[in-house]
């Protein structure tokens, strides 16, 4: 099983390399990232931006420019046009933003010709490895999906269990999250949790193990779990994925571990025809490489998996 | 300022000894709290409860019983009935929770003749302290106050705010916390956050300042909250008190504190006329004992302001 970061990166050497497309690459803290993984053997990488931008950075940060691939556009929206038609194409498996906006960085991948649209809709994981807890932790939707509808959640909890397959977590436990553990009709998330268990116990959810609705104790803290006499549930401590009644929840959270635990963390969009990773500036150099990691072991998963 | 509950044990050094009452007493571990709370000069008791089952755990836990005060009431809801009164009538200072349901000890606090009604609606705080923050976090409502209306959410915040002046936290800065940091008309978390910010400015929320919508690292943590170039904010990273949009958002937060951080707490049910000590069997020994000095401090303080 794979228990943290350095498993992910040591699976990585077991497979082909990945080559990740940048959109927009003139971006120091991306590039910075990009160069980590060349280095760390976790993926190579298309530059695709303002060449005249980008070297300059290059010299920066003692990247020997050579080493990549750099396909020149100056225009940011051709730019990310051309770098997710790389991975559309297949010449390259995974698409990265760079210093582009958010808003345009979407639409190149939602983009009906040459984006990576797949029917499903688009969320977000962030993958934890939290001192003491001895397994991966998959939260979702912290940062994507506002407010999710019962057929959102089992949509994200699809998008999550391939994630996790790609990490090495065969039949993950999903736990959809509330204030408390019991079903109250005055709170509908606990009835939506309990129904996303029903449908997992239907076969509508498949490849994974849903309990629901969880406290985040009862969810994450075995001793908890047995001090409240969690009998009878599938979920006692050890859950695999946290999903979130809403990105409220689901953000205050992941930000409160980000600050207040000793953990690290890596962030994917998922969903996707290949993975696509858009990490934010107050991201960590750290959490843009485990991005990467991560992004790189999806793609071999999916590439598998087609 | 009060920076950890040290200094709040301190502090009672400094006033007269509070006394609490226990509801239906013949419980383990709230006879273990209010035994080292004796011990170590936080608070004095009055046990209300089975006097043939209080005196046995007492024996147990190795308890001097005749250093404490018991009031023979074998029948739980009278005996709840009996201990609030005491408070009521100032014959106590505090009222706790002991084995007893929590809805009946609710009622309690509620009795229109003998409980702790002050009009204002009630409300949860939980206070942290937590390693690498240098002062106490209030959280509330994590655990009372389900989906708290706008008015509520005033409500909630001028009740903490009378907690943090009784733990010498004058003027504290409350965060109303969301996903983002900016006003979203599609998010009505944010919309109300922006309103309580006016609220504040136009006097209806005062002793206090408030500025959101506020995403949990603008809240929290300086250094992000400067990364993201938080000009022009009232609060940056430095919030003393986080406001939930909802239970849950707040519970799961506190709970992923709780198993994820370095931390301690304790906490009260707060709008009441004397402080109520609600803690559950989850809750630790030492929370539970916290929960004792902030209840001690907060009812020092409302004597004083009465």
């Amino acid at each position: 099983m794979t228990k943290n970061f350095d498993d992910l990166i040591k699976k990585l050497s077991e497979v082909e390399k990945k080559k990740v497309a940048v959109a927009v690459a003139q971006d120091d803290e991306v590039l910075m990232a990009v160069k980590a993984a060349k280095e760390r053997q976790i993926a190579d990488s298309i530059l695709v931006g303002d060449e005249d931008l980008i070297k300059p950075i290059a010299e920066k940060i003692g990247m020997n420019i050579s080493d990549y691939e750099i396909v020149d556009v100056k225009d940011n929206i051709e730019a990310a046009r051309t770098a997710v038609k790389l991975v559309h194409d297949g010449k390259a498996d995974m698409y990265m933003k760079g210093l582009i906006d958010t808003k345009d960085f979407l639409r190149s991948v939602l983009d009906k010709e040459v984006g990576l649209r797949t029917g499903r809709p688009l969320s977000h994981v962030c993958v934890f490895e939290i001192e003491g807890v001895d397994h991966l932790l998959f939260l979702t939707d912290v940062a994507f999906v506002p407010y999710p509808t019962l057929e959102d959640k089992a949509n994200i909890i699809r998008n999550t269990v391939e994630i996790c397959e790609a990490c090495g977590v065969e039949n993950p436990k999903v736990a959809p999250l509330a204030a408390v553990e019991v079903v109250n009709p005055k709170m509908p998330e606990t009835v939506e949790a309990d129904e996303l268990k029903n449908m997992n116990e239907r076969g509508e959810i498949e490849r994974c193990i849903v309990d629901g609705p969880l406290s985040m104790d009862l969810a994450t803290c075995p001793e908890a779990a047995r001090h409240k006499g969690a009998t009878g549930r599938k979920i006692v401590g050890d859950a695999d994925v946290l999903l979130f009644p809403d990105i409220h929840a689901g953000n205050i959270l992941y930000k409160g571990l980000v600050h207040f635990s000793k953990s690290i963390n890596g962030n994917l969009i998922t969903g996707t025809a290949a993975p696509v990773i858009l990490t934010s500036r107050s991201d960590s150099f750290e959490v843009k490489v485990n991005s990467l990691a991560l992004g790189a072991l999806v793609a071999d998963s999916l590439k598998k998996n087609r």
